[in-house]
């Protein structure tokens, strides 16, 4: 009958239609996501300039400026095949699908899965990976060698950091034991910290921070720089945990808007209130890792909590990072920006906030929680190590004694980052 | 019938899809709108920070960090109940549905309404709510005392923009009235205007600017800084207007994207050349203050004009701009950045020109917006009166004579902005 | 039958809904566009006052801030019916629909094409438009003067870059012989580096670059700017590249993003590689250009190559850039902020590259390719000479030596950009 094969028809068509839009808007999300957690990268750079002297300004933004670029490269190359290898992988631990994106024109015409194209999901997940390396960046800076650092980032993002996320996000053995990590407080923020960690470890303290068993603050050279990039941080967070949903699904991806925001300014607030109090300063600084400090902490879980479970998430994660930067100042491991604090401490405590707070709380959570922490922590920390040592034994990983005098900029790129102004030589 | 209710379930499973698609895109929309809302708060940061002395930069960025997440704790805790607290509230004046956030988990899974969420409702009104009390911060600058400033901030953004809000967009009784004000030319940016005049009449001038009945002026330290605040204003505008239809409804959305844009450049053009012409000088401040005065200005009727009215208003806005800027300055109201000018009187202006240009244009509607002006003016000018007039009579609202020739960074925050570079001792 | 006529109702509706439903993703996503491209503007004027020294920093702020306001103006008055003159227009070369924007509500209600509304399409395209103008800006900085430039950019966004448009996006002559340049490599790029050439041929170099035979570099003043600008461009380019797919057609607009920025990334690696091994210092403002000549280099075929071929176009590019500025320099052609390298060589680079990488490589392509560069080339530079000769014969286009010594920003707008630092005299 005619009505009814054209019925057939306009239902058919209908249904494409229907599926073509969900799909379409979940892609548009997730491309949205990838262009915020893109310019999370201009605001580490900002971020890690501003907290830093102007005689090292270039090179920090040199240095922020490539690992994007290296980011997106190796895992073109190797990173996402890593990362995600499909189904054939040995015990969860590792696989390879090889070299390359698909170049077979499949990933043009068809949709990669309900959320994204195959494109997306490589564009997404490769901004993602740089984040990592970047976090390292700030905690090297000041003494680092350009060239040694740019071999450590290169292949703790194109091996490091896909290797791990593989055991959690590419369907591994921690994805299978239950380790929960929505957005990576551990696998992105903690992996960086871990590097971050082992860098400074082995390249020593910065010049005149510590002397005569005392701390010496090094004030970074521009706070309008540093809040452009916690501000710039903030808001590529609503692409790195709301893009984490995998879809444009409205009741998660806006609750998890909402626990993020609600736990970076309850973060804020636990930071203004300790230093306040503590320091008896109000410490705009305190106040920028703090809003940092609760959005790390709330990474872990952003789909799993209730606005004040994420409050008090993001307030305890506030305090943390106040004594936590004093801690570590206290045992020599100098970090010009505080990123061990922020990325690997609040990394930790909202990795396991997850089995305190929300859906899924309980002892047995907890415990895989710190599994998970331990598992991770162990491996990227000698994986960096690893290559931070291979690196001082050969082309060695710190600049001169002169050049870190003089400034990195003059020593390791020939130029300043304000020619035209009167400096005050501090240090 | 087996085809008959297949037929059903198709068609069932057909408009649950479609239903979900059209949904999904609304909240999306809403979404990406509270993030460009939320980027405002670095547009106003930056702008006010550039308008203003180098001494007193960390205390500009410290405030305008701290308000936004002021502004979205309160908003959780009260704001967001005060401003919409549903059918039952006295007269239209005054209702409250209690404190925090929908807990019981419905928020999570079910339409809130077409358009987006409870979770990105609330977003998107608390990105909102802390603008109002920006405003505020750049009027009152180098010379407010920071703790007193946090205190009138959480009152100002906890209790008066909720409950004037309300009256129009909760459903009050100027809503009854017919009032319009499409995305709060007056809610918005005349209250934060109201406020920062209350402010700045009990503050008293900064030292130095009023000197034997002659203006110095004392220019802002940092015109890039200036610059990247007002376009991140303009682009959160996007979302501050684009975002108050409440939907992606496209014809809406894009129309009001068109004249928000004429507007704002039909802005700087009158800015440009009335201080061009006027002054003598084609002054850049003047100019981002026009765009801004443009943007205040349409934001009442951003929906309900042509592009051409909405150049016109754009452009009368600039003009006023420079010369109210100019007859703060006679009447001997200090405020730095220019914010009286651009948000209470663009404001006022914005809000008054619904009545005479658009849709809605004519001498009952220009009556009705008068009357809303004068009301919403009257209590917000009380109200912030009162609060700063308490601090004065307790605490106190400026700092000492020293700390604002020193500069409130080193005063307020034991720490400098610029360490690193030798500054010009002007004032 | 009641039945039959309810399902038809019921179909009927949802074929409704589904239209609208993807009619509105496609237009949200083209807005969104519309946000990027205008962030660009930001991005141009940080990246060229960070290029640039102090003394004329204002002016470069004036000079970026008032060009999207006159593209945007000058594109609802007669730019948008230029470029897009609908079916009548004289032998594809010339056309002209009209003064002004639709006023009689059409636009408002209903679809404009299955993309986006009328209004929609005006402000990407707007946006789109005032780009041409903004590259000319860099490179004729800190000597052109105010008045002439803004007639000279009033001219060419209004007039020049829509004629020129036409010919291949408005289906003129050249779109009718198979010129293919997807986002503009040449109708954007190019074209605004051809008006630039023609004012620094007119303008000369500025003082104390070239003497003696010898390039003397005069470094700009602030490389956070310059990154933060060029973070913004990379960003920007999404909705440049990314909005020219005219929908959000998922596997074409998710490819191109992945292309642009695998293009950017190897223009990044391509200038870095070169300029250390060449100049022997890894220079962060050769990196950051490299990044922008991959861009402007992939632009013309963003949805037409294979990820492997956007990383060799993008390459080649970053090499491109570093030897073209030299040359430059060689040829006492002098462009402050590498502004004909970037858009001029790199932009006629990546649309003849469209002829030999990529689904449409062939011989007759590239001579096709050729043609519309050449023929573009020819027009423009003409052009946009004859305005700038008209100038010089007049009203002059350069400031006078010691307006030039002393800096624009004293000199055009009687202010400086940073009035608390004290400034180092260079040249």
């Amino acid at each position: 009958m005619d009505t009814l094969s054209t019925s057939i028809n306009v239902i058919s068509t209908i249904i494409e239609t229907t599926g073509t839009a969900v799909f379409t808007i979940n892609n548009l999300w997730m491309m949205i996501a990838a262009g915020l957690v893109f310019i999370m990268h201009l605001g580490f750079a900002s971020l890690e300039a501003g907290l830093t002297q102007s005689k090292n300004t270039v090179n920090i933004l040199f240095k922020n400026s490539v690992i994007p670029v290296i980011g997106l490269l190796t895992y073109a190359i190797v990173g996402f095949n890593l990362m995600y290898p499909g189904e054939n992988f040995a015990g969860g631990i590792f696989g390879f699908s090889g070299f390359g994106l698909w170049t077979d024109g499949t990933g043009l015409t068809k949709a990669y899965n309900p959320g994204y194209t195959y494109w997306t999901d490589f564009l997404f997940q490769g901004m993602f990976a740089a984040t990592a390396a970047t976090i390292v960046s700030g905690a090297v800076a000041e003494r680092v060698k350009l060239s040694s650092f740019l071999v450590f980032s290169t292949l703790f993002v194109a091996i490091g950091y896909p290797v791990v996320g593989m055991w959690k996000w590419g369907g591994g053995f921690l994805n299978e034991w239950g380790f929960y990590d929505f957005a990576g407080s551990t696998i992105v923020h903690s992996v960086g910290g871990w590097g971050a960690l082992a860098g400074v470890i082995l390249l020593g303290a910065r010049k005149g921070k510590y002397v005569d068993g005392k701390v010496h603050p090094i004030p970074g050279h521009s706070m309008p720089l540093a809040t452009i990039g916690v501000f710039l941080l903030w808001l590529g967070w609503f692409g790195f945990n709301g893009g984490s949903v995998l879809s444009a699904d409205p009741a998660a991806v806006s609750l998890v808007l909402v626990t993020t925001s609600l736990a970076a300014s309850a973060g804020a607030i636990g930071a203004m209130v300790t230093s306040w109090g503590y320091l008896k300063k109000p410490d705009i600084s305190m106040v920028l890792n703090g809003i940092l400090a609760g959005l790390v902490g709330i990474t872990a879980g952003a789909d799993q909590m209730q606005p004040l479970s994420a409050c008090i998430i993001g307030f305890i994660a506030g305090i943390i990072v106040v004594f936590s930067v004093l801690l570590f100042d206290k045992i020599k491991l100098d970090d010009p920006v505080g990123a061990l604090s922020v990325h690997l401490v609040c990394g930790i405590w909202g990795t396991f906030a997850v089995g305190i707070f929300g859906n899924l709380a309980g002892w047995h959570q907890t415990l895989i929680q710190l599994s998970g922490i331990a598992i991770i922590g162990s491996f990227t920390f000698t994986f960096a190590f690893g290559i931070w040592l291979g690196l001082k034994k050969t082309t060695g990983i710190r600049v001169s004694q002169e050049e870190e005098k003089e400034g990195l900029d003059i020593g390791e790129h020939g130029m300043s980052a304000y020619p035209d102004f009167e400096r005050i030589s501090q240090y």
